[in-house]
């Protein structure tokens, strides 16, 4: 059982919904925030930086920044704003990882990158799917 | 002239809309930022807790770091992810400054954050116009 | 191999240090930003809220984020500002764990919390003593 | 009155040292968060990219959000924490001064964010001294 599964069951408050797609959501999105910040860095330390790139990830690695810890938060929950920075999140997710892609088989970094994003983007439609 | 202005002014790539709206929406996030970080310690240091205010807050102030550096942002402009986190700010500004205006009358700094919520709702709602 | 080694790895340009002390250091961080967030909402859910844990555990997830973002860029690397961030992050970790060390065996989520702070102060001391 | 004066004054909990230096640093902190993740990106959207400022601004923003946040709150304050995250925004701020000030004849926006980085040092500096 990882970390945030057990932090999530261990709260005095339930989880607002599915505590599977929950606790998927919020790895994908810690996960997601560092792999962007890398990227975001490693496409600025190529011999030709890869400027779209850094910006995606950029931005990326701040909207998972916050949903990973609105998620994390269970008590008082707010169905209105969870779903609105899951949204974020989902489209922040799919820009990155499509500028990524593009780079994918050049930059052993934007293929890595590109499949956390993807991951997180599923995590953030199964979400939204739980959320109604 | 303020120095978001003058940042945005400054940049080599322009503002993908509206300068004007621009540059209100970034001032208006980081100080929502700010107002609420404050807020949500302040509601904890009652001795009374106001729970729902502490919670509300600190969504609201993640939510608005995220928003004020992604439209701090002019190279290789995403309308789908500018929208979509400016969505989520407005969500969250809107959730903040109704909790914070029910305790409005017996805390100053609820009213102060309410009324930086609701300053940072109305900027998001003029972005989001002017990205059509 | 984890996913941030392989970022560690595929980065354009070396580690500045010992990449394992770095590797677990970024990772440290990032879990520890997460389950600070976590036990921070959770002791302001309890019936009784605990007001010190909420405020380390706010502190803590904070200095995390920050510090395992730093610490993923390895482009124009600055050991000054790396040293500063990586022993702010030890110190708020340390507080942070020995307020939840208080809780530990009445409220499992201060137990993991506390876990998860002092591995990342260990983490963040083993990255000065590479720094020099 | 700035609205991080109001918000300072109407905490339930004193500050817990010189108002008029707490209120500065806060207020140094969000600006320079501002304008580092502008000058981040513009620095990004040159036709030439400047490697070393894209790198230095974007950890200066980070320590920045985390120290003006930390500062925003006044309950249970941690002198230990407070003193290293401050020490840290400094260093922050005086590598990122250093990197724009080599700009800031050519590039507005550097000239711009060196001053408000050598500003937040400043009150960084000015704040570790209240602190003792």
């Amino acid at each position: 059982m990882s970390l945030v599964q057990q932090m999530v069951e261990a709260h005095p408050r339930p989880a607002a919904f599915d505590t599977a797609r929950l606790v998927a959501c919020i790895e994908a999105c810690f996960t997601c925030a560092q792999t962007c910040a890398s990227c975001s860095d490693a496409c600025l330390g190529e011999s030709e930086v890869m400027v779209a790139c850094v910006r995606r990830c950029a931005d990326c690695s701040d909207v998972c920044v916050a949903t990973g810890r609105i998620l994390s938060r269970q008590t008082e929950f707010e169905p209105a704003v969870a779903r609105a920075i899951v949204q974020a999140c989902r489209a922040a997710c799919e820009a990155c990882a499509a500028e990524c892609e593009r780079h994918a088989h050049h930059h052993e970094h934007c293929r890595i990158c590109a499949g956390a994003c993807r991951e997180c983007e599923r995590a953030c439609a199964d979400v939204l799917e739980a959320l109604g």
